[in-house]
């Protein structure tokens, strides 16, 4: 995954002081706990927030600009992330995370309850250390609380068949695209750039976050444990339809009732039979036009952006992180 | 427990209106949660740490307070104590609090981890609508770090019968200690008190904040459940070895070693019986000679602070709350 920004050398060095700051504070005086956070922090994490809100930064006032201060947000954004994946696995009761052990399988839910509230206290910490005279401070919580929330409403529409695309998109602009929307924000913010960038910031954030959990919900239909690094198809055993099911069930309840009804009776081989029948019937199809309209509209605000080697760098990561093999 | 402040009619309006502060706070769009999180509200919580809290400002200058501003400042405390509460009863697997279900036990781990998630949101908002140009945001992002170690410290210790009273104490002193101390320190700095006021008051807090400790864990020894509205030697039966059982342990290890041994498989007839040898050992004495100590340290500092209404009322809440009937 290093390999990855080899592409993109402007954030590269950027991206590599916050991992280093990342590992830093989760030294915790507990040696499990910091074992399993210096491995999440190194299991290849891209740190895709960090470099979302590094590149919006560039296209702002460089002379204006704290270089500690923005490896500090940059940390806290990856940080609130990590948080809420710790927490997530735990609710799932996933084995694996990034293509490693989750926390909770590895060391028990207690300590992934814990290891999460700290990771939200360093988030804290680097806010208040950061932004303590800024709005943005409010600004954090609030997100912090539109994720939380998007968790929540993921979680209460769980094995509820006639869940709406409405419900569906209000989880994920929550629990996805809210941080994608703040990295942008925040950059564009934190690097002193004009009020315009910043608008055109959060929508893009917004905008790419949303396409991004639809392209990764379509995995879930799609792709095999190598390619992936997680178990597939764990979605609907759990019981969490997303939008291909979503598209499909509108169409075809009474074809899917018969496994769906068997909730968390249902076997691997038959969430196997719904993801094929998805598939067929061009439920992953249609999540994918819509994944795809929402990058579009992220490309025309990109295309309103300033002419930049930085805007040339956010097209580039825009299509490498949207436009994957399906 | 709305009776126990009738005899502090000094804080008891502001008490009222912290609690409905809280309870407004806690109104999630998620009804499972928000009925969870309105009954812990009035379930008995004393406030105590909001009650600290109002006792101090009163020592401060009454011109130079705003009234709003203490209110939040009261309710950050207790939503900060209800949050690792919720957190905690995840770990202990515990069916009861005040008297009443935990939240995990009602609603499952998955509402619980998330209750406990959203509450550190809403305390972090409440502090960054309060201080946001005050060095206490990072004073609170460190009590609630050093609050979460604690915790952290006590399961890392878990059925370790080498356990010694420096571990105990360093447990305490996070988990317990540390939001006492601030609630104190916030309440002398935010009422605007003099310096030395917020000295004592950090102190007092932190002497009373581990009395109030060795006292609880003292009960898990001598109460029952009605007296105390909580499963009784629960501790023991988790492998939370506290102060009677640690004073115990270092003179007869070889007397509790054949029950210890069995960890997580000791039944509740045998955790009666270390609670018997413990008593009768003079485990208890010494773990209540010991809050002693701390309680007479803590009445010492009282002393110390300007002659007042508000100081009366503290010796009184101390008395009340330490001097329990065993």
């Amino acid at each position: 995954m290093e390999k990855f920004w080899t592409y993109f050398p402007l954030i590269q060095q950027q991206l590599d002081e916050t991992r280093l700051l990342i590992i830093e504070k989760v030294n915790s005086r507990n040696k499990e706990i910091k074992q399993a956070l210096v491995e999440l922090t190194n299991s290849g994490g891209k740190l895709l927030r960090p470099a979302f809100f590094f590149i919006f930064t560039q296209m702002g006032n460089a002379d204006q600009q704290d270089r500690q201060q923005l490896i500090k947000i940059a940390a806290s954004l990856e940080i609130l992330h990590m948080a809420t994946l710790i927490h997530d696995d735990i609710i799932d009761d996933s084995p694996l995370r990034r293509g490693t052990q989750t926390i909770q399988s590895r060391y028990g839910k207690d300590i992934a309850v814990y290891t999460g509230d700290l990771l939200f206290t360093e988030f804290f910490d680097l806010l208040a250390d950061t932004m303590k005279n800024s709005k943005y401070l409010q600004v954090n919580a609030h997100s912090m609380k539109r994720l939380l929330l998007g968790e929540l409403d993921q979680m209460h529409t769980r094995y509820n068949q006639n869940i709406t695309i409405t419900d569906y998109l209000r989880s994920v602009n929550g629990k996805t695209a809210e941080l994608f929307s703040l990295s942008c924000l925040e950059g564009a913010h934190f690097g002193h750039a004009s009020k315009e960038i910043e608008q055109l910031a959060r929508r893009i954030g917004r905008h790419i976050g949303i396409a991004f959990q639809v392209y990764d919900d379509i995995l879930d239909y799609t792709a095999t444990t190598e390619t992936l690094q997680k178990p597939t198809i764990e979605d609907i055993a759990q019981g969490v339809y997303t939008l291909p099911l979503i598209f499909t069930l509108q169409e075809h309840p009474a074809l899917l009732a018969p496994y769906l009804n068997k909730k968390e009776q249902l076997t691997a081989e038959e969430a196997a039979e719904v993801a094929s029948i998805v598939q067929q019937l061009d439920g992953v199809e249609k999540a994918k036009e819509f994944a795809d309209l929402m990058t579009e509209k992220a490309r025309q605000d990109i295309a309103k952006l300033p002419k930049s080697t930085s805007r040339k760098q956010l097209q580039k990561l825009t299509e490498l992180l949207l436009v994957r093999k399906y």
